[in-house]
């Protein structure tokens, strides 16, 4: 499962300096052409609502091997979200766009990634996709 | 170039639960396997020592076309290789094996990541291999 | 009304350690129970959005005679349902399965316990049993 | 396009000291009538869902010329909200019905308004008309 | 053993708007009481002495089954107090009779909290019954 | 009585690119204009001198019905200036040309908006007109 | 009465450079004296029991009309002392021999001041005195 | 020299529940009485200008003995003040009408006691007699 | 003089992973032996009162050459007994069973290490051993 | 232009051991000297008054080509300063007599240094000297 | 092994007041000595470089049973001497010569005393001395 | 002795906006020169070596009259120079090329700066011109 955060659902039309000018809609076809290359299925979600994050977290749980997960704002505030990460069994991996350590303070501290297996940030697109190679060399057991 | 800070000569012997078994060596020398893999050269560097750290970065300026770098301890302290990151024209890329955001507080702070163009964290040798892709894919313009 | 937040929908299955193994439908079970022991009728909510328990909450206030609130995660961040304790009339009680104070810092501080008539915590299901007790003692002014 | 964050569906129940005695719908009422003599249209939308008013200033961006926002409980804690007005291109102007900064030290702290164009606080229904007014001379370029 | 920390003397005659106006003589007949219909016996202290009241828990770990302390002050304060319950094998139920969520900002640390079973606050003398109550359970082994 | 803190007498000539290029007089001159639209009468002073500021305001007590003020830097540091806003009985609306919540840290915190019946910040000019508004339908009760 | 805290029992003993060379004797006789002259009685106590000083207070409440009291190290850190203070119904006022403002930073914060009506500190003995006579002013609403 | 700081001329006007109804007149009177009482000549000046109050101190040093000063709202923030008591030669006592210890938490920190003989807080008037008092025991050496 | 502070009194039953197993009274045994070895008398005292320890420390002046104390839980929070300690005249060397520095935040900090002539924390019995070592290495003038 | 800040006046009678023994006027003379072997014309100005040095600061944009600015005291508070230094185009290079680095901590941060071309702090009158010849080197292009 | 940090090359010429008068060699030529009385056998190296001393600690892990480390500068800020000492598996013991607690605040934090066994600080020589005796009773078992 | 600090060595081709086009060479070249006309002699060093820079403070020691030392990135982190400055006897004044006042806030604090005789900070090459001139005016009694 691939979990998008609030906003980026405007991508491609939010801050095209910061984000780029390319839409959710090519990211998502980019991770399933790639995850096909790699061998794996993914399905795509995306969500501005906290709770249908963790909603999702939830049933990935049931459905899916694990989880890249950029969850944008909410990196940085949401205890909740670092809560159904920690409920759930499927490792996450957690992605960003951007580099957030080259931005304002308060996107220095990630919630959520102490929980993750570990965090991938600032290569735009190829965040997600080095995000998708660490998950399965997690889950292969093919650590390299 | 591939730079390593400060204590990974002890990789296999230190702390195995956090770092692993595997020695630098191997990792270097997977780390050369997979950039002829990918089609690039790989010099490897390991230093204690802050200030040859800085000494390979401002070569590396001179001979590479990018950094792959682990500045390891040094990440949450120096000033001094942040400096040296912004001194030289060619991108650095910022790994670490342990996912530092699950450790003590002092290691989630990074004076250098803000600097590189991003950082990836927790997923050991992959750690490496996905800076090494995410550098050229940032130097091929081929973000993916 | 008894309410709960967010991931405590996975009780039983998140972190059997911290929380234990049974459900949330044997800890709702077991409330019905004893609030008809007591002579009192619950009802009992469990949702991961904030917005949805600042709606129960409101509810709450038009249907009940008080509440029950567990608000988990959302307990150490959210102003919004502070707000909404402060915006009803009817008295809260803030349960916590865990002991919060033997956890993780940012798990010490309540943003809505200071506006709950007070807060129990540590007690596994007991403290929503402890929870009912005290706020039918405080509705029928029987305090002790 | 008017944007109430959560638990102001409850004004006049909540709080009077506070927040006054006018309903909500009084709150719309009044809005569209003096944005009618302003020779303005506004729809006012209110939820206690911190991502529907994500949706929400989504929408705007497509079919309005501005925001008049309060955040309310999520002014002091969202940067989703705060990335959410970063992410649309039409200007929001912050209102808050209290002195907000004569309240609680964490009311003091605004995540929002400093990507607004400016911010209200502390005159009741009239900070939405003061916010109305700010709005319609930025945009017809009368500043004054 | 109940035991009463410092000012806790003065009952019924401190502050009765924040501690209520019956003495500290009818708490303890009532604990009598109550425990009494639990089945349980209780032996009751008070001492403004941290000192004292750590060589009561250390007498409690030789008589005692648990003990249902009120630190009072010394709860925001007292290291000594915390070994002095990590040092006796005892569980320990930390209550307040007074919600401390809800008062100064140094009262919303505890010292103590954190190595107790758990945290009761703010019921008035419910909350030495409820503590009781939380006591027994964890003894029996029936959490409810 | 309209009371300009320290540096507007440089408006115009002080970084244009934050404060526009009218000068202190045009606003003067808007303000009376206004006013007079509105049935108010306004006199209009500066100073770069704390002191003198408290010495306006306490005159202010005197002969007029309320103060439209912007402190300016002394916004941020000036307890002094507070307590002279407390000791009057006549009410104070707090204006900023610019948006104070956008600029660096130390202009986010204000000394003196609690003391103020509001603030507003943001709107150039405007930012006056507004807050005279406000000032009147305080005093005439006509909330809007 | 009048109360002295921890080591002033060694007064004239330790560090005569900060606490002058008279003993307590001296002061207490002193006191006895002046109180003489200004028609009151005195008792004087000392101990280095925080507990001891609490019974004293409570003891006070019955027997005295004020407290002149010098809490020593205990002004720094004793809520249970502050609770004391409010705990009983007389008034308190709080006098250091030495200047404590111009002392290590930690004993710039009074925990007690702000409980009694005021406080003396920086003139030796004469800190006693002037707290006799504010608190006779106080007591025969004489104030000046 | 008695000295008053800013808004003091506000006395009796300014929050009488905190600072008494009598005029700043009336207090001067009372000191220029008592002083002749102890044989000693005082002058009173007041000023809302930090720099005013510099400069009387400088004068200060050259004209009189000592000086009792109430810097109010500065004491907070003003190393001016702090440096000019630093830089005269005469002795200065602080005094405050109000207990600062029990008031806000940014009027618990006083720049200038820490260079004044001494401090003396929360008895009205009074504490103005007791600094003459404090005075004078530390020019004639007679401390008692 | 040995002095042990509160909960030292358990030793052997409390927390033995972190103390040991060993008796307080084989310790003082031990120290009694060591002192004989090394020609000097020691008298050992405990106590879980901190008044207890600073009059222990005040008759220590009188009675003995120096003094060991292991001031445990107070170490962090007790200014008194740093006051007790400049107190005297007497040196004092802290000792601790464990290694303060790698437990809990809160004991890295000690209010008294600063006025003894040093620290020795983490070598269990040994710590004591070494202090005294250190005491009669001081007193003797054989630093080595 | 050469300003001089609050208590500068006093040099040579203030705190000598800190300043030195020579007077403002010598200064003075001093500078009025070197200008003159520099080719340059300098006019000198002391007051202790915030306000005042703000409006030397506005007339300099007017009459001269630069500033040699020592704040003293509100170097480490001015944010009226700091602007007025924006508010206008001359270049400004702040000074100081003492080293303020190897002083009190809150003379370590200046608010004014920030926008000055530079800082030079700790040699006495020529710090003065230097700072008219940096301030030279600038306006001449005569970097050295 | 004996490692000595930064700067100790200088003892018996920096600070005396603070270090002594006796030169390093002087003191390796006693621990050498005592070693030998002790049974053991030391080798003494000195290095101002961080990078050199973690070269010596991952040397020591190969040739020695424990080290003695006086890290100086660097045990205040050193994560990478930090992360030496665990990635060794003999054990170290910490010295000072100093009383670091009694030094500036940012003395007081070490940033290796919690990997190692235990510190020593304040004694002189002395300070090595119990700190080569504390490791030989841990490596031999003989805790005492 | 001139010492440049860590990445000087990168002069001219660092961050030209920040630190100028000139290279080290021309700087140490214009040193040279100038200190010639001063009638002093001036050797250069550079080192991004932490031990390296203090092995040249050493040596200067016994060389030198003083030092011109601009620590770079080492100025806000190392305790370890800081030490190695109080360590020798011969002054040294601390420069920067940029104004590191204006920098990021990690630049503002100095380590170093209160031990050295001053600061010149934000002058280009000017700045190490100054500060040769500030060290020969120290070391010659020229105070000017």
């Amino acid at each position: 499962m691939v979990l998008h955060g609030p906003n980026l659902n405007r991508l491609g039309q939010r801050e095209p300096s910061v984000y780029g000018s390319a839409s959710l809609q090519s990211l998502d076809a980019m991770m399933v052409e790639i995850a096909d290359e790699l061998g794996a299925d993914v399905e795509c979600h995306q969500s501005n609502h906290e709770g249908a994050l963790i909603d999702w977290l939830h049933q990935a749980d049931e459905t899916c091997h694990g989880v890249v997960i950029n969850p944008a704002a909410y990196t940085h505030t949401s205890i909740a979200l670092r809560d159904a990460i920690t409920a759930i069994s499927v490792p996450c991996v957690e992605v960003h766009l951007s580099n957030v350590h080259a931005r304002e303070g308060f996107r220095h501290r990630s919630r959520t990634a102490g929980v993750c297996i570990g965090q991938i940030a600032g290569f735009g697109f190829s965040s997600y996709v080095l995000g998708l190679r660490a998950l399965i060399d997690y889950l292969t057991g093919a650590e390299r």
